[in-house]
């Protein structure tokens, strides 16, 4: 089951269980024909829960909803650009796109040492959105909690009435009040499009890690309870991006593993050449003999989730393989992809960054 | 300790704890030579918690806040007309009013048999809004959950996060999410119109019954946790209205026990005359020789709640204790007053539902 391919899913083996146990399905291969992004035909979208009625109103023009929500409680770094380019990139398959800036979520879920008030939560969110924006993001597909209407928070509350005790219990444990709230308006984001104040009830896809699947089951167990014949909410679930040390994640709460979107370019530049962790082999005359491990490699990995030339990375993999390219080069030119988008995408963030004050402060 | 005056208090002994353990003052008799109002000098509101400082801006012709909330889960009846001339009074003392129409809190709150979707608990909340506009509200002090800005949402949630586990679980026990929203938004209707947004830090009282006094503690425990410096909310504590039979609460759910808002005057009145328990003896002779027990009375009850006239029941109270009144003529009374009263309020009922189904449904 270690077959080594450039597309490889080493990380995924620890979730058997939500195979075998809770019902998610593996993203079957023609997905990657029938939906050109890079994430889906580079394995990185993983599993999927009801994912095939999306497909059906894609290959039919119909519109179907994609929401997401953005808790704001830290910089954004390259592991959420992921989710961002797969957020934007349905709204070109028809969706009628819900981006939710989930600042009452960010203050009420996370501890003070973190989110001390709710304008910290607004700074973040400001900071946030404009880097969304800079990365494709229309603002008409936004919405923001803290500026909803009141049908939007009535829901919120009301949907509380169908949560179970048993079933938060089984999922969360503690009955910590602001991770409750949270809950409430996380499940209140995913489910508010269909109400017939807003698109009525269609297909709806939310893209998320797989260990949030239990928010993802509470969700739809949720959606069965209310009075509304809402549609079961489908589920994408993609890797996400590991930090630039071995083993670690990717978090805005350790800088040193994250490359931020508000990164200077040549600070950026040199975390891929001097701080990431590579799979290149000890020698040289070793890597020429050997070859490389992109499957450990964090400047692969880099490549494989934001390089957008697919044929490209299938040519890192191949070469690094074969002992033909050396670390030195392919982190070179790593650092100069990496800086020059930065650069490119901080001309555009001066423009958007006004344009997120606006939708979160008005 | 039973010494029987005409406005007794039998019902507190069950509460001596909320005064010995829980901070709250019994209401000192100079209230009610200050505050000119029946159920001060009637000794029907009970106790208090932080009320001086309302006194005090009373006095110096200062604003308050004056806040209540009604759960829209069921019809009117005598025992929320009272609720609602406390409410009404304070205008006149210089309170700036704030009339909560707690209709998600109802659906959220109360199980489905009773209240099962957000409709009902909006008819209700058109109902009883129109009951309370006839009885004096100025619509200009309503506010409506469901139709609240998103700074109100914002705060219900926000101030989730100030509420400990052991503060929830030691007054509410189950971790019901329904019930928990419910409180969200409770102390949201309570704390929100201090914000700066809405009056800013000032005073607030607001009227509850003793078996609430938890949601009061719960209340000023989270504003003195929150960031906004508000001032702790004052209460006032009344006695509920008895049911019209011996040992019932007046209740919604149990029609037989209620005089509602909304009964055709005639049934009012056989309801005084035939299905209310006197404190009447067995025999005309009885009556007469030993007088009657208006400490019992459901009808004197009715009297020292409701009749304007606070010499008139002075003399009911005296001329019943000395077997001068005949309980015949003593309902006779009553349930003229009572009726007269709904012919009155039940034409003003017919504009003011036109007003409250604006308010409630826009």
């Amino acid at each position: 089951m270690s077959k080594v391919n450039p597309w490889g899913s080493g990380q995924i083996t620890n979730y058997e269980k939500l195979f075998s146990e809770f019902g998610l399905e593996r993203i079957p291969e023609e997905y990657a024909k029938k939906l050109k992004f890079r994430l889906f035909e580079r394995g990185l979208v993983v599993a999927h829960r009801d994912f095939n009625k999306i497909l059906a109103r894609i290959e039919k023009e119909q519109q179907f909803i994609n929401i997401t929500g953005i808790a704001t409680s830290g910089k954004l770094h390259f592991g959420h650009k992921m989710d961002i380019d797969l957020f934007v990139f349905f709204k070109q398959c028809g969706a009628k796109n819900y981006f939710g800036v989930a600042d009452i979520d960010a203050y009420v879920s996370r501890p003070d040492s973190k989110i001390p008030n709710l304008e910290t939560a607004k700074e973040f969110a400001i900071e946030n959105l404009a880097h969304a924006l800079a990365l494709g993001l229309d603002p008409k597909d936004i919405f923001v909690q803290s500026t909803q209407g009141s049908r939007y928070f009535e829901f919120s509350h009301e949907l509380s009435k169908k949560i179970t005790e048993n079933t938060y219990k089984a999922i969360y444990g503690s009955i910590d009040l602001g991770k409750i709230s949270a809950v409430l308006l996380q499940i209140a984001d995913i489910l508010h499009p269909q109400l017939k104040e807003f698109e009525g009830p269609i297909p709806s896809v939310t893209g998320i890690g797989l260990e949030q699947d239990p928010h993802a089951r509470i969700t739809r167990d949720v959606a069965r309870r209310l009075q509304y014949s809402l549609t079961l909410p489908s589920f994408i679930y993609f890797k996400h991006q590991g930090g630039l040390q071995k083993g670690t994640k990717m978090s805005s709460s350790e800088p040193h593993t994250a490359i931020f979107l508000s990164d200077k370019p040549e600070d950026a530049e040199n975390k891929i050449k001097r701080k990431t962790f590579t799979g290149g082999r000890d020698t040289i005359e070793e890597q020429r003999q050997l070859g490389g491990q992109p499957n450990v490699c964090k400047v692969y990995e880099m490549y494989l989730m934001h390089y957008p030339n697919t044929k490209k990375v299938e040519d890192i993999y191949k070469t690094c393989r074969s002992g033909d390219l050396t670390c030195k080069d392919c982190k070179q030119h790593c650092a100069k992809f990496v800086k020059d988008f930065l650069v490119e995408h901080q001309k555009k963030f001066v423009k958007t960054e006004k344009v997120a004050k606006k939708i979160i402060l008005g």
